[in-house]
């Protein structure tokens, strides 16, 4: 298995949803790069269960930073954060894997690990993986920050309820570190609702997420095995339920002419820059100085109370499943700050990259 | 610059449009794999530009195995392929880069290369850079059909003319090294008619393309960092003017329940597999068994025949361009054949992987 | 920093002297492979400190699984060894660097960290770190010994008092694990004595390591950036205070005519094998199914309790240094449980390697 | 098989021995630095056999740049150097491998690749690959000068015959692209008498090789996996026939007390430095900002003119060999080019990724 992301910038993820702790080692990070508790504390927040439309797992999330940080600052050597699995039921759980759960990884896990996996609670597929990803990409965004690069991600749509999508200067601030985050709060209201909804029947819901990156200067990335839109994809698929990915207008250019498609050049502010942002600021694979913004889609989370056809894994027979454990009828909204943490982490390795080849160069 | 794909089996691509030749190495490969170079010519052939729908620069793509095959089969070390430039215009270019082609990568290749990149014909971004990547994918894909893994990609949707889409078992045999890739001759048809259209308004079109991957055993891929989806996104994105990618029913499943997107899990033929296909054969970044399935968006070629503003570089201001060079107004067609490339070389590298955490279990 | 080795087996270590806890993230590892934590403690014993010879800081390195680890037994996620930092002395170190201990890592982590490093103890330089990767060799060398793969590394001189070398059928059994380990009691005798007389002058002493692998295949490794001697090299010199490595005759080997140096193959046992070992196991970087065999030169510990002349960093004055903390006056015996665990980690990534390529060939 | 070096500044080697041409790919330069052709050939000169005390084998090793450099510079895009293979004499071989070569890789390499590797003139394992690394070496190494870092390889010892060694502040400026680089004529007069020798008696000789790197800053290089001793080491085996390495003393500091083998630091010229560079320029894994100095063991060359013992491959017997092809009584001075363009590769991607890793922070 691999679980490390990166060239220079690498994070390394590790722990189960039933174990001891969860956590992450990120290396490649220089010294003196300033390190807030608070902002950890903020992104892990924001990343949380929140009332009625989530999980009644609740965990606290108290992370303990182990190693890397040296009075505030990185100390040049690996940062490893660990969070403690507090609220967990194995109990919920028999001695095997029974019942294979729809839309879930228990399956192929299962095949994966030759029968033995942790399953309790997904084991190490758990979504709950994703906190020591969080913790990981505040680290990296506080220091994109200071350079001027700023990321952030709202709910474009949930349930079929939209919102409006960023505006060609993407106000990414406004939903940093918020645990539902929306551009306009009365879309927030009905997106809300469609969840409970489905909450009600039992079922969930998916939606979309629309991710923006300012900052970022023009010519980074790779052409062939490198361009930003396949690295930030290749993160992104890592957010549990992500199943698809468009940059700019993304499947809509399928459609369109290259009359239309195209975005023209101009000379503003004594700098080349394109008039419109169809291509979701990357060209060539490189970045074109606009913003970088694409689209997510989430699918609706696996786990319903509705009863669903599957397999008894032990007897290898057809049966019914009910969903057993507490879940979120909705993962979308928790799901924006580990996109914003991913492609934080991108960004961080993109730019280290850009500077390591211009080293000879110069 | 990164021009390596793969951990294991691993493709690194060289060259420019206007240059001696372009190439590729592929080293992961054991010894005693066959390589027909028939296979690598078909292949070659389904990539060429074709008919009035198409450039008019026609190159033979004849190639030259340079290293890596002895009789007939792999002996171990790398696979070098050259193809040399052979119908180039240099002439058509100027001593310098002057007029920014708008939805081309002139811009970003120009910043990202202190404005010293070999800008004729797009250079190494030149989509002509996929002729190698094709003759790798070619070795690679008679390996895996020796496992009974067969890869097809179709055109899905050229300018709004819609084909349909591969059924629940894909055949993939029937579009393999075809020149212009659909399930039904009608619809073909009507899309050859929509680029001929785009083309004497002196525009271009683009599409969709549909990519099934069959024979693929359960429990492939890696959750986090190495999602099947992750892994073949990365690559997807390196063919020219793909813009978005979704698995299954991608963006769809964002506004499906979770009752409705879920696939049961039932047993048939003693063994368990998904009664439907939602998710596209991967569930939890794993291969399900069922045929891994997945669209990419093509924007319209950029080159056009009209008007469009711009910048010239060299004087740093506003100006227009008319497309200058041959060109095709439409490549949906010609990616096909390099998307199923580099999905073979991903794949591979994916059974060679999980053959190597095999090693130490067993 | 990079702190991963191996390409599919990767080991991945974080933690300082003097943090809360030090530890590593071993990554690729199959489900199913049992892991003993009797067989870790057992290496750990063997890398701690013993009697006169050694430091006073006695740390129980008691170690904790984070994760992994099912019933006994790998379960195909990331494996996460945590050990507690648990007799720090951090008071013996002052505000902030002073005087830099000649043949440390002081002055070139200073510099390196833009003076921000944890230099407590050497922080993430320490010798200490080598703890977790005991740990993680010895959940590898289980594994690997159940393929009939055995590694050990006995002391081949210490103070210039010899022991005898490994004969052509190393007996690798008779020193794992041993905190000590020769192959002849009275040479060790003679080496502690060599030892204690360097600690009553305040001095140190160094020596050379003797390492063996047994039970490797013929034709693991490859010809040019994978070499089985670059690559045990590579993580060798991971072990501070080694300055060198020879395998086989190594050395001696350039003062030989190729007559004498050549090992003649010959038919045995119906295989083919070499009459003689001096390449060390390894002809063209590959693996010739004999044992592998290499020396490491390990230089005195660098900390001694004699005035030395140095630099105060934070005046930038020249000055002197006698030696603070607690320390070893020779850390030979004590690395080569290291080594051997380091050997294990690239070994068990080479196998995984080599059933990687055979994947598409089989 | 892995034949790619680096993680920014990558080479990727292909070809062999008879086979239409041989090669590499350097990936990761950056646009705008500097290529001379005469440069690559003043190394490839250096490399190619002379006179009475080499092979007969004479390839004009004439190279063709394929990609990669416009009008005398870095375009950006990987370099790809094509040399020709034209003096070989494959007739010379028969149908199959049959007898094997004593210290020679073709046991090995059969056995890894099935008996279908190219056995002709040891195929991809032959020292013939060694003239495309030194080709990439050049390009590097005139970068490199250009931030004022210099590298040199002499030889230190052939036959027993030994040379003075570097001074403290190496002249690495003497030695360069020198076919037999002695720094005193009279220890070079004889040690080609002995080379004589040795090819008079049908039989061969080898040596040390001592490198100097100079003018690489302090803070270089990284503690654990990223070494400078580990990253130089892993290239220098690569090498063929050298079989050890040792940085500073080497295996000299084992036998020496710490009060010995410290080098004491000192304030010279407003910077910090060691007074004496026991270490070879590297603590902790990392420069000193001394020169980095390393001596590597070449064994003899395995193919003589004496009857030796061995096995017929294709029979499974024992039997003899006389060398059969042309061949090389040393190859220690031919190796001396060969390191230095390795270590240059390497010290340009440690340099890389050091300022990939200050991006952020700085």
């Amino acid at each position: 298995m691999n679980n490390t992301l990166g060239r220079i910038i690498r994070v390394t993820l590790f722990g189960e949803s039933h174990g001891a702790s969860i956590g992450a080692v990120i290396d490649g990070l220089h010294a003196m790069i300033p390190v807030k508790e608070d902002e950890i504390a903020s992104a892990l927040m924001a990343r949380r269960p929140v009332g009625a439309i989530s999980t009644a797992r609740r965990e606290a999330d108290r992370f303990q930073i182990v190693s890397g940080i040296f009075r505030g600052m990185t100390n040049g050597s690996p940062v490893c954060i660990l969070i403690p699995n507090e609220d967990t039921r194995s109990e919920d759980y028999g001695e095997n894997l029974t019942l294979l759960r729809p839309g879930h990884a228990d399956f192929t896990s299962h095949i994966r690990n030759y029968g033995h996996e942790d399953f309790r609670g997904g084991g190490h597929f758990s979504g709950r993986l994703t906190a020591p990803l969080v913790a990981a990409g505040a680290v990296v965004r506080s220091a994109l920050e200071a350079k001027g690069i700023k990321i952030g991600t709202h709910i474009l749509e949930i349930a079929g309820v939209s919102d409006r999508a960023f505006e060609s200067v993407p106000d990414v601030e406004s939903v940093k570190y918020s645990s539902f985050p929306v551009l306009t709060e009365e879309a927030g209201e009905k997106m809300r609702a469609a969840i409970e909804a489905a909450r009600a029947d039992g079922d969930s819901v998916g939606g979309v997420l629309e991710t923006a990156v300012t900052g970022v200067p023009a010519g980074v990335g790779d052409p062939w095995f490198g361009t930003v839109e396949g690295q930030l994809s290749y993160a992104a698929f890592s957010v549990p339920a992500v199943k698809g990915i468009e940059f700019g207008r993304g499947f809509a250019l399928s459609h369109m002419r290259g009359s239309e498609a195209n975005d023209p050049f101009t000379v503003a502010d004594h700098r080349v820059r394109t008039a419109t942002n169809n291509c979701g600021g990357v060209l060539g694979g490189l970045t074109t100085g606009s913003p970088i913004v694409f689209k997510t889609a989430v699918k609706p989370t696996p786990t319903i109370s509705k009863e669903q056809k599957t397999v008894d894994i032990s007897k290898g027979e057809d049966t019914v499943i009910f969903s057993r454990g507490r879940h979120d009828p909705c993962i979308v909204h928790r799901a924006a700050v580990v996109m914003s943490s991913l492609t934080a982490l991108v960004v961080a390795d993109m730019l280290a990259v850009k500077a390591a080849e211009q080293e000879l160069a110069l």
